[in-house]
């Protein structure tokens, strides 16, 4: 199914939408407004009804959104309706703090393979994972992983990205401290530690 | 010195380019124009110069900012032209990557302080840091700690939250993958990794 072209901003609160209806589906609730929706996740009910309409309406009025299948026709949307592997790259702290990470799982996402450039680090675990040599990115795409995480140092990060993109990479989620310039046809969202905490002073 | 009231977008990217052009000043540049900048930091030039004038003209037309008096401007309005203090809470894994995470210096944080309600964890080290009862946390305001980055389990990190907001802290770096419900005088800007990787496979 196509969708006409929806906002940025739009498509990140839908992973929320997502997480809140999974967690009242397993506790069994049918229907949900989109006030109590909202109240839920702090933010105003006509932002969450209106961010809804673009994917068709699937609410009805008076009785709300139908758990379930909304929580479905999200997964459809986001694609995340099948499981999808994930490739990290980067063994250190962070990687290994990442692969623990239990946020993953409601989002069907599967750490299906990590990578380090480090020979002391290379044929140890992490967690149920061999760590690999950096040289195995290259197969990713026979492997069916075209999603990243990446979890190395700023300086060797866009390198990096520049070896993922080639090896069909198509999504990174970037946590080194930097930009990374890949083709058009590639996504990135970046998380930046200091950036986050280097606004809170202001409102102090 | 008072500031009309800017856009929380403009001030999220305010430490963008607060590292750019610490990195100028480190390469003894003296100079940059708004379109160098933008090159730089693959934004729009006019978006630039939008921002930074919502602080007061800093740059001459044809010349370009003053790469140190513009880095020292935004630092000054930033307020991380002082050390800031912040508490680390949690030393699990995601607490010792963080703890090790290098770009913090730059805006001139400094984790002072790291807590864990772990018997197992209270009195070892991380890094130069000895790990503190999270009882502790209650004497922050006396120590001019008023920052923290909160690194625990979601379902603990709305009662951190509050304990908190209690000692005085200001603002709160959330990595926790939760909403956490605090005063408005206090801000809390949330990193979410499964929410930002449940974006890319739409992308894809």
């Amino acid at each position: 199914m196509k969708y006409r072209k929806i906002p940025d901003e739009t498509v990140r609160r839908m992973p929320m939408y997502l997480r809140a209806l999974s967690l009242l589906e397993q506790e069994g609730q049918q229907t949900i407004s989109s006030r109590q929706l909202a109240d839920r996740l702090h933010l105003k009910p006509p932002q969450i009804r209106k961010d809804l309409s673009y994917f068709g309406a699937f609410g009805t009025r008076g009785i709300g959104y139908p758990v379930v299948s909304a929580a479905q026709q999200i997964r459809t949307i986001l694609r995340l309706d099948v499981r999808q592997k994930v490739a990290l790259i980067g063994a250190g702290r962070l990687g290994t703090a990442v692969a623990a990470y239990p946020g993953f799982s409601v989002f069907g996402f599967d750490i299906a393979a990590v990578f380090d450039k480090s020979p002391a680090k290379i044929g140890k675990k992490i967690g149920r994972l061999v760590i690999e040599d950096m040289q195995s990115v290259d197969a990713l795409e026979a492997r069916q992983i075209r999603l990243a995480i990446v979890a190395i140092p700023a300086e060797e990060a866009q390198a990096c990205a520049e070896r993922l993109v080639r090896a069909g990479v198509k999504g990174i989620l970037n946590l080194a401290p930097c930009y990374l310039a890949v083709p058009k046809r590639v996504k990135v969202v970046s998380l930046d530690m200091a950036m986050a905490l280097g606004v809170l002073p202001y409102y102090m």
